[in-house]
């Protein structure tokens, strides 16, 4: 039996990752320019070779459309699939709905990077009465309490042990699976996957619409620390990109 | 409790369906008026309150992406999906790829016909070797032997026991269930739901991208025989305009 693939895909750019507002879980598009990168995202693991015989999603529209697009252009559009708020981008809290700059300036940039990028200071918790809260959405009645924020360590304990439960014994059994998530629920789980610190985890960023492969044994062990970009490149360039969000 | 509810919809206009080709099994792509339709389907259930809980899709593009599209026009794209061969449209046989107008001059209107609308008398075997079977493609392995062929009564006998074991079940507990899938694979399901004799059902015509909605009981009845076109008479122009088909 050959080695599973995991293959991580941030969702394309978003309506807000253009307008550099924070999303969390507002449900906001694709832009043009971010269903290319889904595209692209496909083209790229039908010449790799990277073809997935099943889907993880999260909850929100942009990883969603992601994969779809992204599983089209591949031909796999048909490979069975699962949605799981535990994908879901961190929750932003009081900030969603935010624009990156303006928040930045107005708390200064030790403030801004924290909330960013702090392993365990949430952002202040969003009113459940704002327009950008989750409050009364369909899609979460299940779930005990809707989150009003998060820190990237609530992202980890939610979707870490959701990961290791249900998506990793697929790769373990040799088959490729496909996980459309977000900037921070992929950063939990490559933390997990590449034991990380939590001082170090906040140097990393994952570009939107480049798969990332990890080679996992069927003992659940990364044949290749840190993982492969698809287009290693591209990769390099898109990361950095999103290291300099908040600027002007 | 209230009544569950199936939402049948079938896959809005492919390339095949705009050239009047035999398609079946070949899994072409929707048109843009395709997709078009598919938005449209979508803003009816949700102007009707027609919102699905969960979706069944076969195994090709033209219902996978109606269902894709519908799903995020009504908010729902983030429900539970489940894709199945047994939804899939017949299969045509030595038929597809063919001009429906072309057979129909060649074979004349009898026979042109009967491949089409009788029962149990299928078309010619498709040669495994032709570019339009479906010989060793992976969506199919897990299958004993892809079909060569199939008339209505073949469709009948693979979907109608797996939806009454896994679709029928969700509606049976109240949930709306929405079903995207093709022409054939919904008429042997609409024969199941009105008992249509297998004379009758050759006069039945289902309209693309067109919701048609069974209202189900707890214990599996329908309340609404014939069921409910959300646009009926839209629905109603379209079904003329399947009947026609093959016409030059």
């Amino acid at each position: 039996m050959s080695n599973g693939k995991l293959i991580l895909v941030r969702h394309g750019q978003s309506e807000w990752n253009k307008s550099n507002q924070f999303t969390g879980w507002v449900d906001v598009n694709l832009t043009d320019k971010g269903r290319e990168e889904g595209a692209n995202a496909g083209r790229l693991m039908w010449e790799k070779d990277a073809l997935p015989d099943i889907v993880y999603t999260s909850l929100l529209r942009r990883a969603i459309t992601t994969a779809n697009i992204a599983l089209d252009a591949c031909d796999r559009h048909w490979i069975p699939v699962v949605r799981n708020w535990r994908l879901n981008e961190r929750h932003y809290g009081k900030l969603q709905g935010l624009n990156k700059a303006e928040i930045r300036e107005e708390f200064g940039e030790e403030q801004f990077m924290t909330w960013r990028r702090s392993y365990d200071t949430p952002p202040p918790e969003i009113d459940p009465d704002n327009e950008y809260a989750q409050t009364d959405d369909p899609r979460y009645f299940n779930l005990p309490q809707v989150p009003r924020t998060e820190c990237l360590k609530d992202v980890v304990e939610r979707f870490v042990p959701y990961f290791t439960d249900n998506i990793l014994p697929h790769a373990m059994k040799g088959e490729n699976v496909m996980v459309a998530a977000h900037g921070n629920s992929l950063r939990a789980l490559v933390k997990y996957l590449d034991k990380i610190s939590e001082e170090d985890i906040a140097g990393l960023n994952i570009p939107t619409g480049m798969p990332l492969v990890y080679e996992i044994t069927a003992e659940g062990d990364v044949v290749n620390p840190g993982g492969t970009y698809l287009d290693p490149e591209a990769a390099e360039a898109g990361a950095a990109a999103v290291a300099n969000q908040g600027q002007k």
